[in-house]
């Protein structure tokens, strides 16, 4: 195929979408193309331009022989607040009421679409924090921690409260879960956390932060740091949060189960009129 | 934003890839930019030659008032098999023998974007099987069956071994494992599979089938019927298999945890010269 302007900017686009925080060497689209490096400079700044207008993601080009352009996701923060309106909307409805102060979440979290839509937020707010993996807790923090790694190009490391063979040895410690006060185990396997990360953890749901709180102790077992928390929905006039520094993208800030009664609002990722995509 | 074709066909391609399996009308694209129909209609055609082309996907246009056009995601059948074959070198590494005849896997299952890419095989080789829904079994098998449902633009169902409170009403079955011969339970919220539906199985590694075969019997508990099966690995050499049709990306062929050697080969997908994106 001969390309043209137009044939590059598409399979270009294509090319950093599926490639985000990778330093792609110039080169690299000079010899795919056969065209001059001059060429493909201009038609990074067609797609930069593109890119930041619609708050897509940023290009960054780095001089030098050791140099490229670097791809870094974000999002827009009308739509993101268009999003996050209709989901509080959704999380509304008082089907979702289960006993014991749960929410029926299933639906959402299995949305495919809109579980990467949802890490994408997350991975636009901490673009900048040198985040090296994820971490999440098994069953349904998973899917939302992929869809942060995907955007951020990091691993994910699954936390799980079972121990299984086929994941060779494991790193567990106990915690006290926070709504309940049960003493309980959970664990990683030693291989599936490099020492010296720097961790974001992600979770579905939190209530009193237990869990949270011993995703970070177990952090510090791999003797890494933490480079934030996020979660899909909190609790909030629940009783004295474990965590202090986490970002919700939604608060579950009233449930009446007698009176079939559920309000959610924006979370606390709003707060900060930074914390999205702008330039 | 004054759109010019170039900024045009950089934010169409975005918008593509983020919504597969959907049929968008021309007159989005048209009132988005301010631009007439035909010059929308020419833009596709630029797009379809590079996706097709690159292998990226099919652009299908139909016509009529209720019509529009519809990205359906394929992948090179060379790249695939590069990637399969990196895959399987990388799983050779004896460091990953664990009892009981278990490869180490996470490290594979804990990459989102080889995940995806993993993900996007499946659902090529599905695309036209009119799949409502992926099916996968908790913990391993989650990232590859979002990464599936991504592609597809279906939602994941996830089934569980331990019932959870956060799920309200569910469906359970007691299904015997192939390898072990023990009698175990999976259960599947009752809100997170629509009757009716065309499932797509998916999971990371089979070795008798036990655990797949459970989930066919699941499928049909919800009225549903089965689209397919996906799995990362399956082990060969090991006892009658318990499921017939499926495709696996890769075979463990050997295993010997004393000589410390593993074989691993191309999966079954790549029996069929037609699997792929050939359009």
């Amino acid at each position: 195929m001969n390309y043209r302007r137009s044939g590059r900017l598409v399979d270009m686009t294509n090319y950093f979408l599926n490639h985000p925080h990778k330093q792609i060497p110039l080169s690299y689209f000079a010899e795919s193309y056969d065209s001059a490096k001059s060429s493909i400079s201009e038609d990074i700044s067609i797609i930069k331009e593109v890119f930041e207008y619609k708050q897509i993601g940023t290009i960054t080009t780095t001089a030098g022989a050791t140099g490229g352009v670097t791809f870094v996701p974000t999002v827009d923060r009308k739509d993101t607040e268009k999003l996050i309106d209709e989901l509080c909307y959704r999380l509304e409805d008082p089907d979702r009421i289960l006993p014991g102060g749960y929410l029926y979440m299933m639906d959402v979290i299995g949305d495919p679409i809109l579980t990467q839509q949802l890490g994408k937020i997350f991975a636009s707010k901490f673009r900048k924090s040198k985040v090296d993996a994820v971490m999440t807790m098994a069953t349904k923090g998973i899917p939302l921690a992929y869809a942060v790694g995907n955007h951020l190009n990091v691993p994910v490391s699954i936390v799980r409260h079972e121990h299984r063979i086929t994941e060779g040895s494991i790193v567990s410690i106990n915690y006290v879960s926070g709504s309940q006060k049960r003493i309980q185990t959970m664990s990683l396997a030693r291989r599936s956390l490099k020492p010296n990360s720097n961790v974001l953890i992600i979770d579905d749901f939190m209530k009193a932060g237990g869990t949270l709180r011993g995703m970070m102790d177990l952090v510090k077992e791999f003797h890494s740091t933490i480079a934030g928390i996020g979660v899909l929905t909190e609790a909030v006039n629940e009783e004295e949060k474990l965590v202090n520094e986490y970002v919700s993208l939604t608060k579950l800030t009233e449930m009446d189960s007698k009176q079939r009664k559920i309000k959610v609002e924006r979370g606390s990722i709003f707060d900060n009129p930074f914390s999205f995509g702008e330039l």
